[in-house]
């Protein structure tokens, strides 16, 4: 062993690509395999995102499958459907033989329908095949599509040292043992033991008397939230899966529930900002438009309406301009408070946090946005006071303001818990959704105060 | 081993709740520890912030401190705080000495200074007091402030059989397992393998043969938030921390990086939701409105901005009153793409997803902003001129809204990327801070526009 040590920071710079460039360009393979051999697969994919896709197909067919395979699960989406066009389905099966089942069957259920069969049909391993084809049949939002066919099993009636002889046939194919689990005559799972538990007891004992029989598990067709939030409240690094009558059909590691609690918290973090999901900024511009654009239609919808309430009153206003200038202010409230009641419940929503009654919580909202309403209002109100002289203005303007902002509060706290009552997910409320409908109701709640306090 | 399952699914009903508090009335220990003794200690804590405190600390002095030492890890931070209030310094030392080094000094840390002190000095175990003691002088978004002391070594030069035989006495006081680390003679981390490894190596081996020498490894010093990235990406389940000198320190596990992860995401996400971090929906009142007001207060002075600005053109309102009908829309516009463009590029940093120059963003964001802004002004333009028949307003409020579009999206884009530059954590861009500026700036862009298109 050397004692060369790799550190963690790589970084991709514009030299390493242009040097990976060259290379190509030259056709130096034995260098450009040397110069990417250093690198963790993950890696390699990064440098591939960034090159045109006849020098990432090069360096595709440079490397060998053991390699390659890793760096396809890495790749972004796009770049990797068009990698994969240009495989053959032979090309693809060697690929997939690499990987374990839930990667590869990731991986081919992103092809189209008809490729899937023709690359099922060329893998070799008529195990890994039967396996890939199960876990093709469970919805990827689900323990089943989360789920990989590699574990380790054991019986109950083993020994521990016939049971280490056993296991080390099995782990060869296992990347990560976490527990080894135990199962009955009829492959049901009773119980789980660590490698640890393994390796400190004694030989000659039976795996019954040394495992543990409250073994966590989640069912197949569990949804694959509930499954990541239950590994991270429990600390589970990974976690059994079993049909209704309890057999044993995979298990789901910590590292695929990272990626559900990214691709969660990004979505609502892209809903709440207005995007649909699935976009990053280094997409085309035809992409980020279709994100983005239907949001501030939406936006523009609101805007005309918030003109035709203002139209409407705008008879019994020549005498009140000054609160037409304060509209923009009330539909800004209106939109922030909006945002931030439905944004907690959102959060609380997800964290399983959010208890008693839905009436409970309106109660509690409807004080709490009094309060922070009339602090404001008392601001403002001395504001235009001061500045316009003109108290009966004053008055109407921040009497409106404290209704407007308990209203949008409401609004911001109701609709997220309705919309999860339904089974919608409540973090497309908290968005330009929100933001829009408290801009209009505000307006209009606003000039009706308004109108009612001058008497107009 | 019986044949009964636990399954994952705890539900926290009011039943399970009043029962609890009907057993502690009645003083009747028993039943209480049998029932509770059924849950993970997870879920105990999940019962114990529903309780009130005396109830809770009932609790805590019932059950014994192996269990009470992993509830209070779970604990709402002002439960615990709470809780650790009313416990003698010996009584929170025996909770500590049940705890791994990093949740023991986790919780020290917690603790007001001169209690900090007492508690320390009341550790039993001399090395557990020395290691908790180290772990307190790391930040606590450091490496070190995430990373544990426990950790199973060996060195390189011992044999497989006799590394077997030693790890069973490290083993048992470290929970998981995931690598075992080599070092040198000087304490040097050189290399890892996994009881994997171990297992399926032959038993005359030497470590220094079967060991890989590419371990990947953190810094001491290195911020909490890259090393989660860096265990994502890697998918990696443990990572070993180093000094400067390559000493081995301790270890990160994924378990913390979870906790890392999901923190990081509700921080960004209220922060885009313009709620200071730290609240959730069980908070009282008075802390909920200190995380919003802040925020409303900001755009309360946002729309005092906005009409200072609309008053300033307001001589031109008796002609044009049909402009001030459209500020709400224009205000919204900015503020939705302000608040889109900004969210990319947030998400883009937090992903390293970010690549080129500011400038080539700027550009990108340009066109990208024209494109949305032409298509909804091209709508509007149709519409206010179906509505109200004058072409020359139409033209000028439409191409005012392309304008307000375009420079909203720069500043979307730029102002998220110069704080990155500047090391002040970007996301605070996505919020109210983000929409009230370009609220005031488009509705100012807007007036002066349509003044100049109009000829006023």
């Amino acid at each position: 062993m050397e004692e060369t040590q790799e550190n963690i920071q790589f970084q991709l710079t514009t030299e390493l690509i242009e040097n990976v460039k060259a290379l190509i360009i030259s056709n130096d393979d034995e260098a450009l395999k040397s110069l990417l051999n250093e690198f963790h697969y993950a890696d390699i994919a990064e440098i591939l995102d960034e090159l045109n896709f006849e020098e990432a197909i090069y360096i595709i067919k440079l490397l060998d499958s053991e390699t390659t395979s890793d760096i396809l699960t890495e790749l972004d989406e796009d770049v990797r459907e068009k990698i994969l066009d240009n495989l053959s389905a032979k090309e693809i099966a060697e690929e997939v033989e690499e990987l374990d089942t839930d990667d590869a069957a990731d991986i081919i259920a992103e092809l189209p329908e008809e490729r899937q069969e023709a690359v099922i049909s060329q893998i070799e391993d008529e195990e890994h095949k039967a396996e890939i084809q199960e876990l093709l049949t469970y919805d990827e939002d689900t323990a089943g599509g989360l789920m990989a066919k590699e574990l380790v099993k054991v019986y109950g009636t083993w020994t521990v040292a016939g049971c280490l002889r056993r296991i080390r046939g099995q782990a060869k194919d296992v990347s990560r043992v976490h527990s080894i689990y135990v199962v009955s005559k009829d492959e049901k799972l009773i119980g789980r033991l660590s490698l640890k538990d393994l390796i400190t007891a004694k030989s000659e004992e039976k795996i019954a008397e040394i495992a543990k029989d409250n073994v966590d598990f989640v069912n197949v067709n569990e949804d694959a939230e509930e499954v990541a939030k239950v590994m991270a409240k429990y600390d589970l690094e990974a976690i059994p899966v079993v049909d209704d009558e309890q057999t044993l059909l995979g298990r789901i590691t910590i590292d695929d529930i990272v990626d559900v609690l990214k691709e969660e918290a990004e979505k609502d973090y892209q809903l709440a900002a207005g995007i649909t999901q699935d976009v990053d900024s280094d997409d085309s511009i035809i992409e980020l438009t279709r994100a983005r654009l239907p949001w501030l239609f939406l936006g523009l919808l609101g805007g005309i309406g918030a003109f035709i309430i203002m139209e409407g009153f705008q008879n019994a206003f020549d005498k009140y301009k000054v609160l037409f200038f304060f509209t923009p202010l009330i539909a800004a409230m209106a939109g922030n408070v909006g945002v931030q009641s439905s944004a907690i419940i959102v959060q609380g929503l997800a964290n399983d946090d959010v208890k008693g009654s839905i009436n409970s919580r309106l109660i509690k909202e409807m004080f709490l946005a009094a309060l922070n309403g009339i602090i404001l209002a008392v601001f403002l109100f001395l504001f235009v006071w001061g500045y316009n002289g003109d108290m009966d203005k004053a008055l109407a303007i921040s009497v409106s303001l404290v209704a407007v902002i308990i209203i949008a509060g409401l609004i911001g706290t109701f609709v997220p818990l309705f919309l999860d009552k339904r089974g919608i997910d409540p973090a497309i409320a908290t968005g330009p959704f929100i933001t829009t409908s408290n801009d209009i109701l505000g307006i209009l709640l606003y000039f009706w105060i308004a109108k009612l306090i001058l008497g107009i």
